[in-house]
Protein backbone atom coordinates (compact mmCIF):
# COMPACT_ATOMS: atom_id res chain seq x y z
CA UNK A 1 0.00 0.00 0.00
CA UNK A 2 2.53 2.37 1.30
CA UNK A 3 4.75 1.55 -2.35
CA UNK A 4 1.29 2.19 -4.40
CA UNK A 5 0.54 5.34 -2.39
CA UNK A 6 4.00 6.26 -3.49
CA UNK A 7 3.37 5.82 -7.29
CA UNK A 8 0.25 7.89 -7.11
CA UNK A 9 1.76 10.57 -5.44
CA UNK A 10 4.38 10.96 -8.59
CA UNK A 11 1.75 10.85 -10.77
CA UNK A 12 0.10 13.32 -9.46
CA UNK A 13 2.80 15.84 -8.63
CA UNK A 14 4.11 15.01 -12.70
CA UNK A 15 0.25 16.31 -13.71
CA UNK A 16 0.46 18.98 -11.37
CA UNK A 17 3.47 19.63 -13.04
CA UNK A 18 2.27 20.30 -16.61
CA UNK A 19 -0.68 23.18 -14.76
CA UNK A 20 2.16 24.84 -13.90
CA UNK A 21 4.42 24.42 -17.19
CA UNK A 22 1.24 25.40 -18.63
CA UNK A 23 0.77 28.46 -16.74
CA UNK A 24 4.05 29.84 -17.84
CA UNK A 25 2.95 29.73 -21.56
CA UNK A 26 -0.29 31.50 -20.33
CA UNK A 27 1.56 34.16 -18.18
CA UNK A 28 4.10 34.92 -21.05
CA UNK A 29 0.96 36.36 -23.19
CA UNK A 30 -0.96 38.10 -20.21
CA UNK A 31 1.71 39.75 -18.83
CA UNK A 32 3.24 41.31 -22.14
CA UNK A 33 0.06 41.83 -23.65
CA UNK A 34 -1.06 43.49 -20.53
CA UNK A 35 2.23 45.52 -19.65
CA UNK A 36 2.21 43.28 -16.13
CA UNK A 37 6.21 43.45 -15.57
CA UNK A 38 5.30 41.42 -12.46
CA UNK A 39 3.69 38.63 -14.44
CA UNK A 40 5.91 38.34 -17.24
CA UNK A 41 9.48 38.73 -15.04
CA UNK A 42 7.80 35.51 -12.60
CA UNK A 43 8.20 32.83 -15.55
CA UNK A 44 11.60 33.47 -16.48
CA UNK A 45 14.90 31.93 -13.94
CA UNK A 46 17.23 34.44 -13.33
CA UNK A 47 19.60 32.86 -16.04
CA UNK A 48 17.49 32.94 -18.72
CA UNK A 49 17.37 33.10 -22.28
CA UNK A 50 14.63 34.49 -24.30
CA UNK A 51 16.24 34.64 -28.18
CA UNK A 52 13.46 35.92 -30.62
CA UNK A 53 15.76 35.93 -33.59
CA UNK A 54 15.01 39.20 -36.32
CA UNK A 55 13.78 41.09 -35.93
CA UNK A 56 13.68 41.46 -31.80
CA UNK A 57 17.30 39.97 -30.88
CA UNK A 58 18.39 37.71 -28.20
CA UNK A 59 17.87 38.21 -24.27
CA UNK A 60 19.66 37.12 -21.27
CA UNK A 61 18.89 37.16 -17.56
CA UNK A 62 15.72 39.24 -16.03
CA UNK A 63 18.22 42.27 -16.57
CA UNK A 64 18.54 41.98 -19.99
CA UNK A 65 14.81 40.70 -20.64
CA UNK A 66 13.51 44.05 -18.61
CA UNK A 67 15.71 46.09 -20.59
CA UNK A 68 13.96 44.43 -23.78
CA UNK A 69 10.73 44.96 -22.77
CA UNK A 70 10.84 48.47 -22.04
CA UNK A 71 13.61 49.70 -24.50
CA UNK A 72 12.35 47.49 -26.94
CA UNK A 73 9.33 45.69 -27.21
CA UNK A 74 6.63 47.54 -25.45
CA UNK A 75 7.69 50.54 -27.43
CA UNK A 76 7.13 48.80 -30.14
CA UNK A 77 3.98 47.32 -29.90
CA UNK A 78 1.35 49.77 -29.14
CA UNK A 79 -0.82 46.58 -28.35
CA UNK A 80 -0.71 43.18 -28.77
CA UNK A 81 -2.77 40.05 -28.00
CA UNK A 82 -1.14 36.70 -28.18
CA UNK A 83 -2.75 33.60 -28.09
CA UNK A 84 -1.16 30.78 -26.98
CA UNK A 85 -1.85 27.34 -28.07
CA UNK A 86 -1.13 23.41 -28.93
CA UNK A 87 1.03 23.22 -26.09
CA UNK A 88 2.82 19.99 -25.67
CA UNK A 89 5.21 19.29 -22.80
CA UNK A 90 7.98 16.61 -22.23
CA UNK A 91 9.39 15.44 -19.41
CA UNK A 92 13.30 14.65 -19.43
CA UNK A 93 13.28 14.40 -15.05
CA UNK A 94 10.71 15.06 -12.88
CA UNK A 95 12.92 18.68 -12.81
CA UNK A 96 13.17 19.16 -16.06
CA UNK A 97 11.10 19.50 -19.04
CA UNK A 98 10.59 21.08 -22.70
CA UNK A 99 7.39 22.82 -23.97
CA UNK A 100 6.62 23.66 -27.31
CA UNK A 101 3.13 25.78 -28.39
CA UNK A 102 2.22 27.92 -31.36
CA UNK A 103 0.68 31.49 -31.15
CA UNK A 104 -0.87 33.46 -32.77
CA UNK A 105 -0.26 37.44 -32.18
CA UNK A 106 -2.65 40.22 -33.59
CA UNK A 107 -1.29 43.87 -32.89
CA UNK A 108 -0.38 47.45 -33.58
CA UNK A 109 3.10 48.36 -34.05
CA UNK A 110 4.13 51.55 -32.83
CA UNK A 111 3.63 54.18 -35.52
CA UNK A 112 1.23 51.95 -37.98
CA UNK A 113 -2.30 51.92 -38.24
CA UNK A 114 -2.17 48.76 -39.79
CA UNK A 115 -3.05 45.50 -37.92
CA UNK A 116 -0.22 43.03 -38.07
CA UNK A 117 -0.35 39.48 -37.75
CA UNK A 118 2.58 37.26 -36.02
CA UNK A 119 2.59 33.30 -36.10
CA UNK A 120 5.02 31.90 -34.45
CA UNK A 121 5.95 28.54 -32.42
CA UNK A 122 7.48 28.55 -29.33
CA UNK A 123 10.44 26.06 -27.79
CA UNK A 124 11.04 26.28 -24.02
CA UNK A 125 13.25 24.51 -21.65
CA UNK A 126 11.74 24.64 -18.31
CA UNK A 127 13.40 23.61 -14.60
CA UNK A 128 11.94 23.21 -11.25
CA UNK A 129 13.66 24.64 -8.70
CA UNK A 130 13.22 25.03 -5.13
CA UNK A 131 9.10 23.72 -5.96
CA UNK A 132 8.76 26.09 -9.03
CA UNK A 133 8.98 25.76 -12.25
CA UNK A 134 9.83 28.73 -14.45
CA UNK A 135 11.62 28.92 -18.31
CA UNK A 136 15.60 28.79 -18.62
CA UNK A 137 15.47 29.14 -22.08
CA UNK A 138 12.94 30.50 -24.87
CA UNK A 139 12.80 30.01 -28.15
CA UNK A 140 10.87 32.13 -31.05
CA UNK A 141 10.39 30.82 -34.48
CA UNK A 142 8.67 33.27 -36.59
CA UNK A 143 6.87 31.94 -39.81
CA UNK A 144 5.08 35.04 -40.72
CA UNK A 145 5.23 38.89 -40.00
CA UNK A 146 2.69 41.21 -41.90
CA UNK A 147 0.60 44.35 -41.51
CA UNK A 148 -2.02 44.53 -43.43
CA UNK A 149 -3.33 47.52 -45.39
CA UNK A 150 -6.23 49.10 -44.83
CA UNK A 151 -6.92 47.61 -41.22
CA UNK A 152 -6.73 48.26 -38.21
CA UNK A 153 -7.09 47.89 -34.43
CA UNK A 154 -9.38 49.96 -32.16
CA UNK A 155 -11.30 49.59 -28.84
CA UNK A 156 -15.34 49.63 -29.88
CA UNK B 1 -1.59 5.92 5.00
CA UNK B 2 -5.49 7.16 5.43
CA UNK B 3 -3.82 10.73 6.07
CA UNK B 4 -2.10 10.43 3.01
CA UNK B 5 -4.67 9.42 0.95
CA UNK B 6 -6.89 11.53 1.94
CA UNK B 7 -3.99 14.55 0.82
CA UNK B 8 -3.80 12.65 -2.54
CA UNK B 9 -7.75 13.07 -3.07
CA UNK B 10 -7.75 16.68 -1.87
CA UNK B 11 -5.00 17.31 -4.68
CA UNK B 12 -6.51 15.04 -7.33
CA UNK B 13 -10.05 16.66 -6.58
CA UNK B 14 -8.32 19.87 -7.31
CA UNK B 15 -6.70 18.62 -10.69
CA UNK B 16 -10.93 17.47 -11.65
CA UNK B 17 -12.02 20.98 -10.59
CA UNK B 18 -9.47 22.24 -13.23
CA UNK B 19 -10.74 20.12 -16.00
CA UNK B 20 -14.26 21.11 -15.09
CA UNK B 21 -13.79 24.84 -15.01
CA UNK B 22 -11.94 25.16 -18.45
CA UNK B 23 -14.65 23.65 -19.81
CA UNK B 24 -16.74 26.09 -19.34
CA UNK B 25 -14.26 28.63 -21.16
CA UNK B 26 -14.72 26.25 -23.91
CA UNK B 27 -18.30 25.45 -23.87
CA UNK B 28 -19.06 29.36 -23.62
CA UNK B 29 -17.13 29.20 -27.08
CA UNK B 30 -19.12 26.14 -28.75
CA UNK B 31 -22.67 27.27 -27.45
CA UNK B 32 -22.51 30.92 -28.64
CA UNK B 33 -20.77 30.14 -31.79
CA UNK B 34 -22.68 26.92 -32.89
CA UNK B 35 -25.82 28.47 -31.33
CA UNK B 36 -26.63 25.92 -29.02
CA UNK B 37 -28.83 27.25 -26.15
CA UNK B 38 -28.45 24.50 -23.71
CA UNK B 39 -24.80 23.87 -23.51
CA UNK B 40 -24.42 27.71 -23.29
CA UNK B 41 -26.70 28.10 -20.17
CA UNK B 42 -24.99 25.24 -19.05
CA UNK B 43 -21.89 27.28 -18.16
CA UNK B 44 -24.44 30.06 -16.04
CA UNK B 45 -25.97 29.52 -12.30
CA UNK B 46 -29.10 31.06 -12.46
CA UNK B 47 -27.62 34.34 -10.29
CA UNK B 48 -24.97 35.19 -12.41
CA UNK B 49 -23.63 38.35 -14.40
CA UNK B 50 -21.99 38.65 -17.92
CA UNK B 51 -20.69 42.53 -17.93
CA UNK B 52 -19.72 42.11 -21.62
CA UNK B 53 -19.61 45.90 -21.66
CA UNK B 54 -19.74 48.53 -24.60
CA UNK B 55 -21.25 47.76 -27.43
CA UNK B 56 -23.26 45.01 -25.76
CA UNK B 57 -23.79 45.55 -22.46
CA UNK B 58 -24.65 43.94 -18.91
CA UNK B 59 -26.69 40.63 -18.27
CA UNK B 60 -27.57 39.83 -15.40
CA UNK B 61 -29.43 36.05 -14.81
CA UNK B 62 -30.77 33.25 -17.07
CA UNK B 63 -33.24 35.24 -18.32
CA UNK B 64 -31.43 38.05 -18.84
CA UNK B 65 -28.67 36.04 -20.74
CA UNK B 66 -31.36 34.04 -22.79
CA UNK B 67 -32.81 37.81 -23.84
CA UNK B 68 -29.21 39.01 -24.61
CA UNK B 69 -28.63 35.83 -27.01
CA UNK B 70 -31.89 35.90 -28.75
CA UNK B 71 -32.47 39.87 -29.06
CA UNK B 72 -28.80 41.36 -29.31
CA UNK B 73 -26.02 38.93 -29.58
CA UNK B 74 -27.17 35.80 -31.84
CA UNK B 75 -29.01 38.48 -34.42
CA UNK B 76 -25.88 40.65 -34.20
CA UNK B 77 -23.63 37.60 -35.47
CA UNK B 78 -24.53 36.08 -39.19
CA UNK B 79 -21.43 33.94 -37.87
CA UNK B 80 -19.11 33.58 -35.21
CA UNK B 81 -15.76 31.64 -33.93
CA UNK B 82 -14.54 32.44 -30.99
CA UNK B 83 -11.02 31.16 -29.83
CA UNK B 84 -9.81 30.80 -26.33
CA UNK B 85 -6.48 30.62 -24.38
CA UNK B 86 -4.14 31.14 -22.13
CA UNK B 87 -6.38 29.90 -19.10
CA UNK B 88 -5.28 30.82 -15.97
CA UNK B 89 -7.02 29.99 -13.03
CA UNK B 90 -6.73 30.30 -9.14
CA UNK B 91 -7.92 28.85 -6.13
CA UNK B 92 -9.61 31.08 -3.24
CA UNK B 93 -11.00 28.07 -1.71
CA UNK B 94 -12.25 24.19 -2.73
CA UNK B 95 -15.16 25.84 -4.52
CA UNK B 96 -14.40 29.42 -5.46
CA UNK B 97 -11.80 30.40 -8.35
CA UNK B 98 -10.87 33.05 -10.79
CA UNK B 99 -10.25 32.28 -14.16
CA UNK B 100 -8.51 34.31 -16.64
CA UNK B 101 -7.94 33.65 -20.61
CA UNK B 102 -8.12 35.79 -23.89
CA UNK B 103 -10.28 35.01 -27.02
CA UNK B 104 -9.85 35.84 -30.56
CA UNK B 105 -12.97 36.10 -32.07
CA UNK B 106 -13.57 36.09 -35.88
CA UNK B 107 -16.95 36.78 -37.34
CA UNK B 108 -19.46 38.56 -39.76
CA UNK B 109 -21.39 41.16 -38.41
CA UNK B 110 -25.28 41.07 -39.59
CA UNK B 111 -25.82 43.27 -42.63
CA UNK B 112 -21.63 43.36 -43.04
CA UNK B 113 -19.88 41.10 -45.30
CA UNK B 114 -16.80 42.28 -44.19
CA UNK B 115 -14.87 40.12 -41.54
CA UNK B 116 -14.47 41.36 -38.40
CA UNK B 117 -11.64 40.37 -35.77
CA UNK B 118 -12.05 40.64 -32.30
CA UNK B 119 -9.75 40.63 -29.54
CA UNK B 120 -10.29 40.24 -25.56
CA UNK B 121 -9.38 39.12 -22.63
CA UNK B 122 -12.11 37.10 -19.98
CA UNK B 123 -12.34 37.29 -16.40
CA UNK B 124 -14.37 35.21 -14.35
CA UNK B 125 -15.54 34.19 -10.79
CA UNK B 126 -16.68 30.73 -11.07
CA UNK B 127 -18.39 28.36 -7.76
CA UNK B 128 -18.83 24.93 -6.99
CA UNK B 129 -22.55 24.19 -5.73
CA UNK B 130 -23.77 21.06 -5.43
CA UNK B 131 -20.47 19.12 -7.15
CA UNK B 132 -20.69 21.29 -10.08
CA UNK B 133 -18.62 24.21 -11.23
CA UNK B 134 -20.75 27.20 -13.03
CA UNK B 135 -19.50 31.38 -13.79
CA UNK B 136 -21.06 33.30 -11.61
CA UNK B 137 -19.36 36.35 -13.21
CA UNK B 138 -17.82 36.90 -16.27
CA UNK B 139 -16.26 40.32 -17.26
CA UNK B 140 -15.35 40.75 -20.46
CA UNK B 141 -12.51 43.34 -21.73
CA UNK B 142 -12.52 44.57 -25.23
CA UNK B 143 -9.26 45.18 -26.89
CA UNK B 144 -9.82 45.57 -30.47
CA UNK B 145 -13.14 45.37 -32.47
CA UNK B 146 -12.76 46.23 -36.22
CA UNK B 147 -14.44 45.30 -39.39
CA UNK B 148 -11.49 44.73 -42.78
CA UNK B 149 -12.25 46.44 -45.56
CA UNK B 150 -12.16 43.93 -48.87
CA UNK B 151 -12.54 40.71 -46.90
CA UNK B 152 -15.46 38.35 -46.02
CA UNK B 153 -15.78 34.96 -44.56
CA UNK B 154 -17.96 32.29 -46.27
CA UNK B 155 -17.86 28.24 -46.69
CA UNK B 156 -15.88 26.64 -49.28
CA UNK C 1 -7.44 1.66 1.82
CA UNK C 2 -7.00 -0.55 -1.27
CA UNK C 3 -10.82 0.20 -2.51
CA UNK C 4 -9.85 3.71 -1.92
CA UNK C 5 -6.46 3.52 -4.04
CA UNK C 6 -7.79 1.99 -6.81
CA UNK C 7 -10.52 4.60 -6.97
CA UNK C 8 -7.88 7.23 -6.87
CA UNK C 9 -5.89 4.91 -9.51
CA UNK C 10 -8.91 4.82 -11.82
CA UNK C 11 -9.33 9.27 -11.32
CA UNK C 12 -5.50 9.36 -11.62
CA UNK C 13 -5.47 7.30 -14.96
CA UNK C 14 -8.90 9.34 -16.40
CA UNK C 15 -6.63 12.75 -16.18
CA UNK C 16 -3.59 11.07 -17.44
CA UNK C 17 -6.54 9.64 -20.71
CA UNK C 18 -7.21 13.88 -20.80
CA UNK C 19 -3.49 14.82 -21.31
CA UNK C 20 -2.77 11.96 -24.57
CA UNK C 21 -6.14 13.00 -25.96
CA UNK C 22 -5.06 16.84 -25.60
CA UNK C 23 -1.69 16.10 -27.59
CA UNK C 24 -3.40 14.23 -30.31
CA UNK C 25 -5.02 17.85 -31.02
CA UNK C 26 -1.67 20.00 -30.50
CA UNK C 27 0.12 17.12 -32.65
CA UNK C 28 -2.31 17.62 -35.42
CA UNK C 29 -1.48 21.31 -35.67
CA UNK C 30 2.48 20.61 -35.13
CA UNK C 31 2.93 17.70 -37.51
CA UNK C 32 0.64 19.37 -40.05
CA UNK C 33 2.51 23.12 -40.29
CA UNK C 34 6.18 21.86 -39.94
CA UNK C 35 5.81 19.11 -42.21
CA UNK C 36 6.43 16.25 -39.54
CA UNK C 37 5.31 13.29 -41.33
CA UNK C 38 6.17 10.87 -37.82
CA UNK C 39 4.22 13.62 -35.93
CA UNK C 40 1.15 13.51 -38.02
CA UNK C 41 1.17 10.15 -38.75
CA UNK C 42 1.72 9.68 -34.82
CA UNK C 43 -2.10 10.51 -34.12
CA UNK C 44 -4.39 8.16 -36.14
CA UNK C 45 -5.20 4.67 -35.81
CA UNK C 46 -4.62 2.41 -38.75
CA UNK C 47 -7.92 2.03 -39.49
CA UNK C 48 -8.85 5.61 -39.01
CA UNK C 49 -11.57 7.96 -41.34
CA UNK C 50 -10.27 11.58 -42.08
CA UNK C 51 -13.29 13.62 -43.22
CA UNK C 52 -12.16 16.99 -43.83
CA UNK C 53 -15.21 17.58 -46.15
CA UNK C 54 -15.11 19.63 -49.30
CA UNK C 55 -12.41 21.08 -50.79
CA UNK C 56 -10.19 18.38 -49.27
CA UNK C 57 -12.28 15.21 -49.35
CA UNK C 58 -12.25 12.36 -47.26
CA UNK C 59 -9.42 9.95 -46.40
CA UNK C 60 -9.00 6.49 -45.08
CA UNK C 61 -6.02 4.64 -43.07
CA UNK C 62 -2.35 5.59 -42.89
CA UNK C 63 -1.92 5.04 -46.22
CA UNK C 64 -5.02 7.32 -47.67
CA UNK C 65 -3.68 10.03 -45.25
CA UNK C 66 -0.11 9.97 -46.50
CA UNK C 67 -1.40 10.07 -49.68
CA UNK C 68 -3.41 13.17 -48.92
CA UNK C 69 -0.87 15.16 -47.44
CA UNK C 70 1.80 14.43 -50.01
CA UNK C 71 -0.44 14.60 -53.08
CA UNK C 72 -2.99 17.46 -51.85
CA UNK C 73 -2.55 19.14 -48.56
CA UNK C 74 0.58 19.78 -48.20
CA UNK C 75 0.67 20.54 -52.34
CA UNK C 76 -2.05 23.11 -51.50
CA UNK C 77 -0.63 25.19 -48.66
CA UNK C 78 2.85 26.48 -49.11
CA UNK C 79 2.54 27.72 -45.18
CA UNK C 80 -0.30 26.77 -42.68
CA UNK C 81 -0.47 27.58 -39.02
CA UNK C 82 -2.96 25.81 -36.83
CA UNK C 83 -3.98 27.10 -33.39
CA UNK C 84 -6.39 24.50 -31.48
CA UNK C 85 -8.72 25.89 -28.86
CA UNK C 86 -11.43 25.15 -26.87
CA UNK C 87 -11.00 21.40 -26.16
CA UNK C 88 -13.83 19.50 -24.84
CA UNK C 89 -13.35 15.36 -24.43
CA UNK C 90 -16.40 13.21 -23.32
CA UNK C 91 -15.02 9.76 -22.15
CA UNK C 92 -17.76 7.05 -23.07
CA UNK C 93 -15.47 4.39 -21.64
CA UNK C 94 -12.20 4.05 -20.03
CA UNK C 95 -11.06 3.46 -23.70
CA UNK C 96 -13.71 5.23 -25.63
CA UNK C 97 -14.23 9.07 -25.71
CA UNK C 98 -14.86 11.54 -28.25
CA UNK C 99 -13.02 14.92 -28.43
CA UNK C 100 -14.43 18.45 -30.07
CA UNK C 101 -11.97 21.53 -30.59
CA UNK C 102 -12.01 24.49 -32.55
CA UNK C 103 -9.46 25.85 -34.88
CA UNK C 104 -8.18 28.85 -36.59
CA UNK C 105 -5.73 28.66 -39.07
CA UNK C 106 -3.64 31.11 -41.01
CA UNK C 107 -1.85 30.49 -44.25
CA UNK C 108 -0.74 30.58 -47.83
CA UNK C 109 -2.26 28.88 -51.10
CA UNK C 110 -0.12 27.41 -53.17
CA UNK C 111 0.11 29.87 -55.94
CA UNK C 112 -1.29 32.93 -53.85
CA UNK C 113 0.34 35.71 -51.93
CA UNK C 114 -2.88 36.33 -50.39
CA UNK C 115 -3.18 35.27 -46.63
CA UNK C 116 -5.73 32.46 -46.11
CA UNK C 117 -7.74 32.71 -43.15
CA UNK C 118 -9.79 29.64 -42.31
CA UNK C 119 -11.96 28.75 -39.14
CA UNK C 120 -13.35 25.00 -38.53
CA UNK C 121 -14.21 22.91 -35.77
CA UNK C 122 -13.05 19.03 -35.42
CA UNK C 123 -14.92 15.92 -33.85
CA UNK C 124 -13.41 13.21 -32.90
CA UNK C 125 -13.46 9.69 -32.21
CA UNK C 126 -10.23 9.01 -29.80
CA UNK C 127 -9.73 5.30 -28.79
CA UNK C 128 -6.89 3.73 -26.22
CA UNK C 129 -5.49 0.29 -27.55
CA UNK C 130 -2.44 -1.42 -26.22
CA UNK C 131 -1.92 1.65 -23.85
CA UNK C 132 -2.00 4.57 -26.49
CA UNK C 133 -4.63 7.09 -27.11
CA UNK C 134 -4.90 7.34 -30.83
CA UNK C 135 -7.64 8.94 -33.24
CA UNK C 136 -9.67 7.04 -34.97
CA UNK C 137 -12.18 9.44 -36.67
CA UNK C 138 -11.89 12.96 -37.52
CA UNK C 139 -14.91 15.07 -38.85
CA UNK C 140 -14.07 18.57 -40.12
CA UNK C 141 -16.52 21.06 -40.07
CA UNK C 142 -15.24 24.03 -41.93
CA UNK C 143 -16.78 27.12 -40.94
CA UNK C 144 -14.84 29.77 -43.61
CA UNK C 145 -12.61 29.96 -45.72
CA UNK C 146 -11.16 32.97 -47.54
CA UNK C 147 -8.08 34.79 -48.95
CA UNK C 148 -7.85 38.73 -48.50
CA UNK C 149 -6.78 40.46 -50.96
CA UNK C 150 -3.83 42.96 -50.53
CA UNK C 151 -2.96 40.96 -48.02
CA UNK C 152 0.40 38.25 -47.56
CA UNK C 153 2.42 36.73 -45.10
CA UNK C 154 5.93 36.40 -44.92
CA UNK C 155 8.95 36.26 -42.65
CA UNK C 156 10.15 39.25 -40.59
Amino acid sequence: VFMQDDQLAVRLERLESRIAIERLASDYCHGFDKRDEDCFMSIWWENCIWDIGPPFGRFEGHAGIRAALHDALWPAWTMSQHVASNVVIEFQTSVRATMRCDVDCTGLLAGSSAATFVGASYQDEVEKREGSWKIQRRTVIIHYFNSFENTTLSKP
